[in-house]
């Protein structure tokens, strides 16, 4: 039973200008359940374009920012200054942006990864909880219901001790050289300078790996990882399959590609205990399959009467009716935009066993990038990843 | 490529106050594009309830009327007054608040069955055309992309001479007697007085037998219907088969249930023609299957490169990342805020050759639905629907 | 656990020569289990191409016949003649070839429709029950594990009390004039004088009508039916949708179909009852679907340790290996084959409860057919079937 | 067009006595188009039930041996002795009973693993070839049609350069300490003296690594591998996770379980191209899943016109009516019938491209177990197999 209204989050956003993807959706996010306005950013480079894209936004003109600098130093000293803003440009310049907003104890929304390596990830994290500053990184395939709900029953023990677990992050979208053409994303996406080397784990093992995480709660122990380039002269590597041994000596597997070819997406999970087995695939978010000993399949859908109140709380409509990507992306916002408001208004945190990923998740997610890079450069040995305890923003 | 800004439609709803999900649901709808604002409404007849409503929804109290009289009279007389009204109320209420705000020069959306009769339902529609104002129902799956390239696809020739037409909205959410718990929907849908005898039929079957029109283009010329009861001691008839003649003497078939145990929702769509034959589901809506002449079956995917105009134009994301139900009726949304804005502007008028359901399609859904009840109560006979010719609204 | 050897039944064939499916067919089916040893038979009117079948089934040259009269005399003369003869002729050849051997005291199994109009299919009932004689009609879907699962926890009481069926087998086989190509079957299949102007319903339409009483263990109490040509200039009917009103006033609905395009095979089967429902397909025919009242679907898996004694005693191979049509088809004559060693072994009958259908299925599919022929001819009107009352064989 | 006659081949059998089912699919799968008579066998080392077994399959009595090695002897003395042995026993036996059948001139047919260590693998190639006879390893699901249809496009360039393998099999048969309860293949396969520590690895990735090499075409040049104990307590490794670099660098995966709770056989086969990629599960036999560059997928059934003479060849029946596990046993029986008839009247060897494995490949198979087990002694260092040169047999 979502739909709250009350007084809404002030947003702002630097990237997400003409042609950028991520932009539109974390706006298609935050609106969905009107918990946010946007009302400042940084659209662009070109300042024609930028005005032009705020004018459409609904954005006044003169909070609309050449910098981020600038509208950084400009929203902290507003009275009606943004609650929070949103990262989404490429990945090199997510350190700085960040950090000019934090310091100024705005939260942020930083798209993954949070960095390009783990000494700025960490400052990062450091940062916002010097500041007392909400820092989220949106892993929004864990803000679906169901795999909200496998998180739940695998705690709650409905497939014993976990034995095996299996994520596949393996899409087709640059199977061909994309970045030939001019595509934007794919152009940034395979330059080593913006992307790094291991653009792939970077970009979509990232998000396997959370999944993986967020799922069963047991973190990577050692991790042994082979990259490829599957598109002759890429400059990155478009492929990776890594083995890791989480916690308990859990073996488990991640495979992440752009050059799947023929996949539309590929993102999909299987874990395996000894009582029973689950499977979770992005292309049919709002169906769970859940194996027991017997090797009989229960077929599961958001909106069930029977789910957990993890899954419950973020149906939107009745059952059978499909929510998708944007919705789930709205869940993410739905999460963070209850704690961002208790803080405002100086209420308990609201943040729950099953929220939305912090800073904290974004810095491991850096530190898999790098042990599947330096295992991958030992030609695949395993490595310890330098996982970063977890701790509160 | 969907988001566009500019200025937003002032709307408003009568209806969808607490509890009431098909209120929530076009409010989602209206607002992942930021086409409308919501700015005035009758959230129920609970003054107080109706109050908190519109506060949680950002509608000024002043805006928040007690009835759907004062509404139409206050917004037509106010400058800022709302250029469309969203009807959201058990049916027996649709015509005269429909015809209110129609009156008044307000556009109007109304949920299915437009009327609980003919001759009221063509009344709307006379109406509206005389006050040369829009007049939209919400047959959402019409809206979704892979619908609408089915539609084009077929009007290409894709299936050659469509040979069979067999729909199904086949539900199970009333398979027991919710009527008898309190559950609200159930209790309305299930009192004649409201919802008519063929209850299914003016609920679901509209759908069904609007997306049979949609697809292929063709209208039923005769009708054999058969309506019974499965829930012992309900006192509407909760499913109904029915047979077609459409035209050029196609066969079809219906089956609208809302006791179909089981099933989550249960719109399924498939169409046959001398050269190929396709099927789309809601509950797995991001595909389409086209089956040839060999008899292999060809998977599209909401996102694909290939796809026609008619379904990538309502593309907000990349390949792979599903689109639900929301999404399609922001579509339908997105769609009649192109045309309302067009008319406010005096812009040349939007509407396409596949686009948002008018009152025709209303009053043709409420023809079906007395066709298949007089076959009934002829035990079947062949009953020739009272078609309302396709006119301009 | 299936593999008994022990004596074989001695089986005949008459039909089935070069280039006869189904002939084929019967012959995997009962070699399979290796209960049958083909001896005698008549394979084709032509002299020289007959013997070279006889010859290369091990059919001994002396017992190869020119004619099914021939043959019934000089088998039933033999000491070691033949315990059961298939006739896998063209439709209209059923009832003589048929009535030969009954006369004779050999056991039958005759191809559906057993014969062209039920007093002739009446008449062979007749003979056999006189003779005391097993006749057998090969609805083999009856015979996958899958379905007699279906079938068993039905009439357990799974699914409650029944509040509707549908069924289909619409095929894309003939969607083409595939009889103008001196395709073998087609032409055959599309001459009335052969297979009926409703050819469909007689060839398709009696294994939905005869898997629909099977599951359900409902008889037919009236119909109403639409017969169609699809193909133009096809001189029968290649399309049927039937309307029916089983025992107790269940709703029902069968589609048949040689011309639904693409579809591959196209037998479907969906039950359902006040406290839940299931799903077959025979594309998929080691996998049962069955949802709760809740919405949960649940896939059971031929081999299953926890399926029912009916479908558990038809696994040949573990959990996980499927089995398919020839299996089914020897599932048929594996029940058949413990009946027919039983009489001839002096011992009590092996019938049980979901056992192969008799000659009297086949008198009630041929009823079927009639009365779809005659409810079309008048309009769809509601008709009477002349159901055969059950009676021992 | 399957179903040829003539002169059958005789065939014996060593194993697949009393609750062997492995013995039981091979006589299935021999039955089913009547190319092979079964006529001699050891069927178990208790006399009684041996001769039961015997008797039960029509065996004679004298033909009925005590132990292999008097089976050798006695049927390659006698002029009607075997022409074909299946070995079908414990893995530990396969080499003494293969040598001496090989060694008197009979035909050899032996599972999987071909023996337990790749010198008295390689010692059976030697004799195989010397004494001029066949050498067949069943890994039959090779012999689908659709496996041989991809095997057949990926030759053809469907698929453009192939970039990536991934195939698993990962069965839940054996997710509970099994062995505990008397279950006797969980007993022997769990036995390190029978089955060989990396036991899963043997019984069902011999499998996996045939279908990537049959596939593909493809050899392995480094393994990486890891083996785990799912069930505690369990005495062998029953569960294995592989990298591989096939031959041109393609990276590969295969993961084999007997310990995949609630998988009910795990059998699926994932080939990536520059052009295309393709999947096929063995739970779904008769369908072939193929994708295009732009994320089209092409579903294509067995029985389609347009498909391949590999998988046209191997047709029992119409397009619909699926074949299984049974099916694809006959056919590796069927081709292995050819080349020995062949061979029996004097005539060219009938091996064509995509044809039955033989030794060589139950060499390489032995050859991969125990490259992985080598790997995952070394932590899963890279290690080179030693692949057999391919030779004729």
């Amino acid at each position: 039973m979502i739909e709250r209204g009350g007084q809404r989050l002030r947003a702002g956003m630097v990237g997400g200008g003409a042609g950028a993807d991520i932009g539109k959706t974390h706006r298609f996010g935050m609106r969905l359940d009107d918990r946010y306005s946007l009302e400042a950013g940084v659209f662009g480079l070109d300042a024609g374009q930028a005005a032009r894209v705020a004018e459409s936004l609904g954005v006044a003109p003169e909070r609309s920012y050449a910098c981020y600098e600038e509208m950084a130093e400009a929203e902290s000293a507003r009275p009606d200054g943004i609650d929070v803003v949103v990262v989404a440009t490429p990945n090199d310049s997510h350190f700085p942006i960040a950090r000019a907003f934090l310091e100024k104890g705005i939260a942020v929304v930083c798209e993954k990864p949070l960095t390009g390596d783990s000494a700025s990830a960490a400052e990062l994290v450091r940062i916002a909880a010097e500041n007392n500053v909400v820092l989220a990184v949106p892993h929004c395939y864990s803000a679906y219901p169901m795999v909200r709900h496998a998180a739940r029953i695998i705690r709650d023990g409905a497939l014993g001790r976990i034995t095996f677990v299996d994520v596949e992050h393996a899409s087709g979208w640059a199977a061909t050289p994309l970045e030939l053409t001019g595509h934007k994303q794919a152009s940034w996406r395979t330059n080593p300078d913006i992307a790094g080397f291991p653009s792939v784990v970077a970009d979509l093992g990232t998000h396997a790996y959370h999944l993986a995480r967020y799922t069963t709660g047991l973190e990577a122990e050692e991790i042994s990882g082979q990259l490829h380039t599957f598109v002759p002269g890429r400059r990155v590597f478009d492929n990776a399959t890594v083995s890791l041994r989480l916690g308990g000596g859990v073996p488990a597997r991640i495979w992440a590609s752009m050059a799947a070819t023929g996949h539309n997406h590929g993102l999909r999970i299987r874990i395996f205990g000894d009582a029973g087995s689950l499977e979770w695939q992005h292309e049919d978010p709002h169906h769970l399959s859940v194996q027991d000993l017997d090797g009989t399949t229960t077929i599961l859908t958001h909106g069930l009467s029977t789910l957990s109140a993890d899954a419950a709380r973020l149906t939107r409509v009745g059952l059978g009716h499909p929510e998708g990507f944007l919705e789930a992306f709205a869940n993410f916002y739905l999460d963070l935009a209850d704690e961002l408001t208790a803080r405002r208004d100086g209420k308990p945190s609201t943040i729950r066993e099953l929220s939305f990923p912090t800073g904290i998740d974004g810095l491991v997610g850096v530190q898999f990038v790098e042990a599947v890079a330096k295992s991958h450069a030992n030609n695949g040995a395993w490595t310890v990843p330098a996982n970063a305890t977890s701790q509160e923003i």
